[in-house]
């Protein structure tokens, strides 16, 4: 099978370099044929194209004038972003000319084009954007991370469902547990909402419901999916690399500090660079809004060529997986 | 001045050696005339203090049979426990022949029996419990951690008004900047509390408000105070303390896995110290109790002496501060 991707060449820092050099960092890497179809200004993108052959002979580039930038609303986007790099590579997927769309571009301008032009499933109102996080047993899909920023009891449990159905599709783990984002592990913990949604979570047979988790239990993979509102999903994950941050500056200073710091920095870098490995974001890069009839991956606007071959893989597997699928089915059984 | 301190020595997982020990490690750091009230069971009170001669001349100890477990329930605690040696030691503060007490045990419980026995200045529904988190800056104070799990806007600039006199009182900071936790910083972000809240908190005149902050600014030290409901709070905090812990065991994954990464970590250990004491809980132990008429100090349960000396000269910095008048005052200042 051939999977065609279509890329918005123009989002991210440091596109469209990044993109392209992504593009070709997955084309090596991936066993299935691919077809880029790359969206943008057809002179920058093909200039850099140029130093990428193998890349170049399974591309096409579409001309776009229009770019979105980061400090565009999601409004004035859905208004005047249709003909955009990014509007034309969103409406590329739902012309059905695409398998998949890739952007690292302004996430609220990429979410309101999708949502309307890949249409959502019944159930969902607005799509949610997942993340994966690195813990103690391997890694865990946290969920929502700041698209809901208010949350019904049934919001959570389609959150619940649609990251047990992506971590199933994407890390072929067969019954994903599903933890709910509490103050306390304990039954009578937390809000009106958690309570309902444990309630009515409880009861969905084909869901593997581990119950309450704390903060702590992300890191911890105490579960596989962590679910929470769009409010506590962004503080909590943003809480997480500030600390991340906090901890390697920490370190930095230390090992600065003194020549002895120094010296054993170099004896032991292969720790340091282990621990750089493990937290390393670009591997964690690439989320897809779910909630979509469609497929469209949001990439960080800060990565370079590594992380954004690694949201292109998530594309691929999604592809592969038929994720969607899956998940209107999964979503079905709860409403 | 000689300030009075109740200790309930039953408290904590390492009670009453850890109680006493700690008590024993703050009288010799204080400059001030420390008497100790030690309630609890007088045969084990009695047997530790022997080793401690110093303490044993400034303190004494008032017997209770009872003692308050981990599992009590509050509703529990308040029928049954004032006659504990964690009841009796708030009722210390009560009846004024203690300027302030400390515990280790139950916080339901004692934050129960505080807020009966102690009561709460009038605009306050149920104490804020505040942590200072350490960050690149130095360090930052967070509440609520979980007491108020639901909060209107007034909540929340009730704990911005506490939180400014108590990082005032407590760390001499003269105009204490306090950020509002959200999911951007941008005007517009968040739910209808927060909007509501961040309008009244910039009208304030006295309190220095720098508006919302993200997640990931408590680590970087944006502001001196940061406030949120108790729901995120809790799960903010623990997902912080899960995250160093994660990077603690990836280092030492990494250290113990080859030889060079044990010989690099004797030889950088000044690095690895100087990072374990920068993020050392015991050194960030003891909160108050904040909307209490009185002073009662929350140490953690698991700490040992030198963390609940900490708790102790928290203690000894607020009765010296004379915080209660001020936090009054702030507090009349917004309604």
């Amino acid at each position: 099978m051939t999977i065609t991707l279509a890329l918005d060449a123009m989002g991210g820092d440091e596109a469209p370099t990044m993109v392209i050099a992504g593009a070709d960092l997955a084309l090596k890497c991936c066993s299935d044929q691919l077809h880029f179809r790359i969206f943008g200004r057809s002179e920058v993108i093909s200039g850099v194209l140029a130093s990428f052959p193998k890349l170049e002979r399974c591309s096409e580039i579409i001309h776009t004038d229009e770019v979105i930038t980061n400090h565009i609303k999601p409004s004035l986007a859905l208004r005047n972003g249709r003909t955009s790099s990014m509007g034309q590579a969103v409406n590329d997927v739902a012309l059905g000319k695409s398998h998949a769309v890739i952007s690292a571009g302004n996430t609220g301008a990429y979410m309101a084009l999708s949502k309307i032009l890949l249409k959502t499933f019944d159930q969902i109102d607005r799509p949610a954007i997942p993340a994966f996080i690195p813990t103690l047993k391997g890694k865990t899909l946290v969920l929502d991370l700041g698209a809901n920023i208010e949350c019904s009891p049934e919001n959570l449990v389609q959150f619940a469902v649609m990251g047990s159905s992506y971590v199933k599709q994407l890390i072929h783990i067969s019954n994903p547990s599903i933890g709910l984002l509490n103050v306390g592990s304990e039954e009578l913990k937390g809000n009106a909402v958690v309570q309902e949604a444990s309630r009515v979570l409880k009861d969905l047979k084909d869901l593997n419901f581990y119950g309450f988790v704390e903060g702590d239990h992300i890191t911890k993979g105490v579960t596989d999916v962590v679910v929470t509102d769009g409010f506590t999903g962004n503080i909590t994950l943003k809480a997480i690399e500030g600390t991340a941050k906090l901890f390697g500056q920490f370190l930095k200073d230390g090992i600065n500090s003194s020549w002895k710091g120094k010296l054993g920095y170099l004896l032991a870098k292969p720790v340091f660079d282990n621990l750089k490995h493990r937290c390393d974001p670009r591997l964690y890069n690439g989320a897809m809004f779910l909630g979509l009839r469609q497929i469209a991956i949001k990439s960080h606007g800060g990565t370079d060529a590594i992380g954004f071959a690694n949201a292109i893989s998530v594309a691929i597997q999604l592809v592969q997986q038929n994720i969607l699928q899956d998940m209107e089915n999964s979503l079905a059984g709860v409403t």
